[in-house]
């Protein structure tokens, strides 16, 4: 790959070579993808396994219409939170135990944020970053508001300098929904722990986009979706890790009844269930929760290194061929040029980027759009090939020097500007 | 029906008789019910209506497969969570933009309770009862917790005395999930209007077993499950109704993306969506959410005060044939014998319930156990038949007669106490 990078000129069969040569190209056939399309969404929804169809069929035909209320017991219904949080952990690098499936990012980042400044008494202060995604901004301006807490968010160059023994929470995102950087989790983390401080990361995208090594990093909570590289399918139940160390103090507001040692004994005073169970709240949406199960057997047997490894080289090709090919239609480049500090997505920059998106679409290459100029392409190293990459840029590159009216409209915009 | 009921002895012929004068027998067709099962579940989860599976493979094989991130869109995922709060709004007396669906019951409840406290800015009692399903107290306990609150909960026979003017708001579940006993919703939301107080109430065993006039009622909140009477698949989301009236005013704690008057325009600050839509938080679990859709087509030109008149024969039916035919098995009633008192269920009391209803669903009739002498049947009036009531009577009576080693045990207890 570095060879083919370092070449004056890539072309085509340089590319073909690293399909021929790609340790996971076989992965590509566990998902439905369509005829036609080059999916670089990014990344919003992840593509179907083919995993999930007859699992579902199965769930809805068998377990639901025949099994009854019966299956809660005899299909592992009851289980399958912790089961599925058992699976993603090992992608995070985490402990089984440590990791449950429940609710939305959204839900479960509130849920900490309360209970991570119940761990920090004597401290009020929550700090984030500008231009993180905004539930994770929403939810902090939210709890802060409920805990007579604040909430103090910096730009990314200060945040460092801005973790001090005041803060209680840092409450970042991993890697960002913009630009594809990540933030150094280990760095930041031993800078809080430094100052007494805990972290909160969000792995929307980071989990199965990238390894990720929560224990290693000394990480203490984290949260992240099912529906985005974990490919659980729309709106999938998201995940919460807190590390083991904090299981005892564990205090979380929203006491449903799944969190409760014992449900179904149906006691009238709440007593929090063991480690991550107390993280659960109300019924788990089971058929979601099913279909997000089904999609993890994608990365059975999968090397998150090798995983990785063909993520970095997707974007790298990419960001090689947009300097290639398109270096004359005005193109910015959001993402870190260095590979080792992007997540698994690639952003350009385009005064006419909505257009373009729209016409990128139109040809069936699926990335997507993020105001104000933003053109976010992700990279699922589990189903997308070189050959992918060559095809969108040349499909890009198509649109820009033909559909005359969009190029006119650039070209107008460029005069101005 | 009174009729039937009124006569000396109740005869196979007579409940015949009931089937084939039924105006909603044709729904039963509306669902798939395994042979050799009579589904009493009272009910934790609802039969699956078949209208479901067909729904769910196109949503996962194309919406997901094929429209992939486009279905947000032109599958119309995005307002599904506003659709079908619309169409369960005409099963509760509420109007369309008055319900969502969202979340859990427990997550929506945490939501309201705090909203209503913030409310009442001068008050601080959250008013339930004892005996209220474990979550509705749990996540009240939680919300006291939170807001330097206080959750007090009273015996039923005093909840009305105890609505004082000390009190911010009463919550309540409508059906009681063990007795089946429902509360006069309109008499307990005047009480509480005349003191200055807000009722939520919980829906879970209402929402599609029987008629509900929430605006007629003078409502404030409510919050009920998908899973139950609406047969929305296990773990379905739940909704959330909050009366027009209190919608400017409405400030929910978990501000979510979702939430936002634009979610899409990714702005820093949170400014709550219009009307119910800020009580969405994270992305909707869309498979589960669409499954929920599918299933309500099962309620597609149901007359509800016909469904109320069918749910009141039902278990009037059940109550009248334990007395003919079990009349010396100790047996007890915990549902009022009034019918116009009670929800959709029936529950008996039992020493041995526990090993009855197992013995019971062994032969098929499945019924569930609330521990700690609860056998409770619920009557879902869109697929149980009279005849399956006159059944579910007989096969009891069987086994109380026949098996002997529980009959037995039974004995030997009985002797005891």
């Amino acid at each position: 790959m570095n060879q083919i990078l370092s070449a004056p000129k890539v072309r085509l069969n340089d590319v073909q070579i690293l399909d021929a040569q790609d340790p996971l190209a076989h992965c590509r056939e566990r998902f439905q993808l369509p005829d036609g399309v080059i999916y670089l969404d990014g990344n919003s929804l992840g593509a179907m396994p083919k995993s999930v169809p007859a699992r579902m069929t199965r769930a809805i035909e068998q377990e639901w219409a025949v099994g009854l209320i019966r299956s809660w017991n005899d299909a592992d219904w009851y289980p399958a939170p912790q089961r599925v949080g058992g699976r993603i952990s090992q992608l995070i690098g985490a402990k089984p135990h440590e990791v449950i499936v429940a609710d939305s990012i959204s839900v479960n980042l509130f849920k900490i944020l309360v209970a991570a400044l119940r761990m920090r008494p004597g401290r009020k202060r929550i700090l984030g970053e500008i231009g993180n995604f905004p539930t994770d901004v929403y939810i902090a301006s939210g709890v802060a508001e409920l805990m007579e807490a604040e909430f103090i968010a910096v730009e990314p160059d200060d945040l460092l300098a801005a973790i001090t023994e005041e803060v209680a929470i840092v409450s970042l995102t991993h890697v960002n929904y913009k630009s594809g950087k990540f933030y150094d989790m280990a760095a930041i983390t031993q800078r809080a722990h430094d100052v007494g401080a805990l972290v909160v990361w969000d792995l929307a995208h980071t989990a199965g986009a990238m390894p990720c090594e929560l224990n290693a990093a000394k990480a203490d909570f984290a949260v992240g979706c099912g529906y985005k590289y974990l490919n659980g399918g729309p709106g999938a139940p998201a995940f919460v890790f807190v590390a083991e160390r904090h299981h005892q103090g564990l205090d979380q507001p929203l006491k449903g009844w799944h969190g409760h040692v014992k449900p179904f004994e149906f006691t009238h005073d709440y007593v929090a269930g063991n480690g991550m169970d107390r993280m659960l709240v109300g019924t788990a949406p089971q058929l979601s929760l099913i279909a997000l199960e089904a999609a993890l057997e994608a990365f059975d047997g999968v090397d998150m290194q090798l995983l990785r490894q063909k993520s970095q080289a997707l974007t790298s090709l990419f960001i090689t061929l947009v300097d290639q090919e398109l270096s004359e239609f005005g193109f910015g480049l959001a993402t870190p040029r260095d590979a080792t500090k992007r997540g698994s997505q690639v952003s350009l920059t385009h005064p006419q980027g909505y257009a373009i998106i729209q016409a990128h679409i139109a040809r069936g290459v699926i990335g997507d759009f993020r105001s104000p100029n933003i053109l976010r392409f992700g990279f699922a190293s589990l189903y997308i090939s070189y050959c992918d990459v060559w095809n969108a840029v040349m499909i890009l590159k198509d649109i820009m020097i033909n559909e005359t009216w969009k190029r006119a409209e650039f070209m107008k915009q460029k005069a101005v500007t």
